[in-house]
């Protein structure tokens, strides 16, 4: 049975923020998986004990070396800090640090099917002031595995949104939005969903671009050029899919009630709306990887770090999900 | 007393959709106003028919004929229709009879500082088919009060949305902000939430631009270059006012404890989250007019007309604050 169980990488992220916190606070979990942290043991024991928790450390190295997870027990796969940290101080020398958690969770990952990399938070400004093009996680995971078009989806208990395009300027949003794009997020969402969430056949709501999906062409003509064209075609091949719809209804009961996944166009036009429904209950989740991704839905909170008062609910659920999905997709009702 | 009633004038709307319905509904309802619709008189009759509402019809011409409302009154102000009506099936040749109600309701209301106007649904692409230019109730009534920048209020329970934007094709948004922008429609949220909600110093939370509210420059410079440097200013002189914080977590309830208005930057970044709270308790309120103007939260559901299935809940919310505001913006606590 315990040689089944799906291993779970924590890429413990900024590591002035709360992320290392997040990490160790399960090990008063159970958590029927392998698990490991990814990051500076020496931090990763300071924070421990400054949130006053018994631990024995373990160093891991391997895949194969981690173990299934026991109370108490931090397995830990060492990253070493480029430079001390100070809880809260943010600093661009440990920028190559917070991506090594990255480039070391994903080429372990990609050596089981049965993985799974779930993230804690990172501060994407410091990584870029260290002189590093960094626009988001999904994006950079994407890169590494030299995948082009990943798709961010955020998860809840009754409500799943996927975006079409992610961490953009506004101004850049509506000419990143063309049939061919929307066709390779459909196609990767759909697959995503029927590979990782056990959905044969997902049911996709797609939001207008404009205010109230352009109003016949009176707000925008994205919808009648772009969008609607390729919701027939896909429809025409058999998909599940309907739409544009506006996106200020979307998030209202009888429309969560006809889809499995709203598709929204852009970050702030769908974000809002499932984290008014379910903060502190999403997940995100990255498709089109050739690894399992998913990541809590708060950022570092830097004043929290080191005090005990950050809450590791969300990196829980990300953990629940990363191991239904890893163990077994069709069980997956999350 | 009834001397003191307030005079509410609801417009009826686009005639083919749910307009005509929930006006002719309310009266069925007890309301402590004077109150009238606008609408053509053998319109509103049959409808009220269809519906089963038994009802004596009443022809005002003038704000001061209308009487204290009592149930089974219809009291109307008759516009007629340029062609007869289909439920359900739209016609341009109408569109004018659509845009009179909003002219004549607009005149009536400026006689009296205890009226209001009450706005049913509109469907805004068929009144651009007539050749209209049309983007919205807000900007159409702004236009004809010579009023340049109205602001959008939408108005729940617990949260309140204004939009630095309105109804306008995503791409166009950006270079629609700007600091003499921003400032003029702070000042007239602050001066309508002092004026209609009795909130001397309102505290008003801003949200970015751009995802995270541009990550610091990473994702979009707008708020370091136009959106920082008003708030910097306007808190610099009094305001109690806050942000550019990111619109994702906006609508959460930290957040939302934190301010009496969210000032969101567009449409859909605005509108989701708080229809994902209240949909359905949402009323839409117009600052900046010399007239006190609420609306529904939904649209002309052209399907639900004359069948008995729409929901005048809606329509009674924006009836209930429009009476308060009329009556006494001290005492609005909605």
């Amino acid at each position: 049975m315990a040689s089944n169980l799906p291993t779970i990488l924590l890429s413990s992220g900024e590591p002035a923020g709360i992320g290392p916190d997040i990490c160790t606070m399960l090990i008063k979990e159970k958590i029927p998986a392998r698990l490991a942290v990814l990051g500076d043991p020496q931090l990763l024991a300071d924070r421990a004990r400054a949130l006053g928790l018994a631990f024995e450390l373990h160093d891991r190295k391997m895949l194969a070396e981690v173990t299934p997870h026991k109370k108490g027990h931090l397995e830990v796969i060492g990253v070493s800090l480029r430079v001390p940290v100070q809880p809260g101080q943010l600093n661009p020398a440990n920028a190559e640090y917070v991506l090594e958690l990255l480039k070391r969770g994903t080429a372990l990952c990609k050596i089981s099917k049965q993985s799974a990399l779930v993230t804690a938070p990172v501060q994407k400004s410091v990584i870029n002031q260290a002189g590093i093009n960094f626009t988001g996680h999904t994006e950079y995971l994407a890169d590494l595995m030299e995948k082009r078009r990943p798709v961010m989806l955020l998860v809840a208990k009754n409500v799943r949104v996927a975006l079409a395009t992610t961490h953009l300027p506004l101004s850049k949003v509506a000419a990143a939005i063309t049939r061919q794009s929307l066709k390779q997020v459909i196609s990767t969402l759909r697959h995503g969903l029927q590979q990782q969430f056990g959905l044969k056949n997902p049911r996709i709501l797609v939001l207008g671009l404009n205010p109230h999906a352009g109003e016949k062409g009176v707000l925008g003509n994205e919808e009648q050029q772009i969008i609607q064209p390729v919701i027939d075609e896909l429809s025409g091949s058999g998909l599940h899919i309907q739409g544009p719809v506006s996106a200020d209804t979307a998030f209202t009961p009888a429309r969560l009630a006809e889809c499995d996944v709203i598709l929204a166009m852009y970050h702030d036009q769908g974000l809002p709306g499932i984290k008014a429904l379910a903060f502190g209950d999403i997940v995100n989740v990255t498709l089109g990887l050739p690894i399992i991704r998913t990541s809590v839905d708060h950022g570092t909170a830097l004043e929290l770090a080191s005090t005990g008062r950050a809450k590791a609910d969300s990196l829980k659920q990300a953990v629940r999900l990363a191991i239904k999905i890893a163990a077994d997709p069709e069980s997956v009702c999350f």
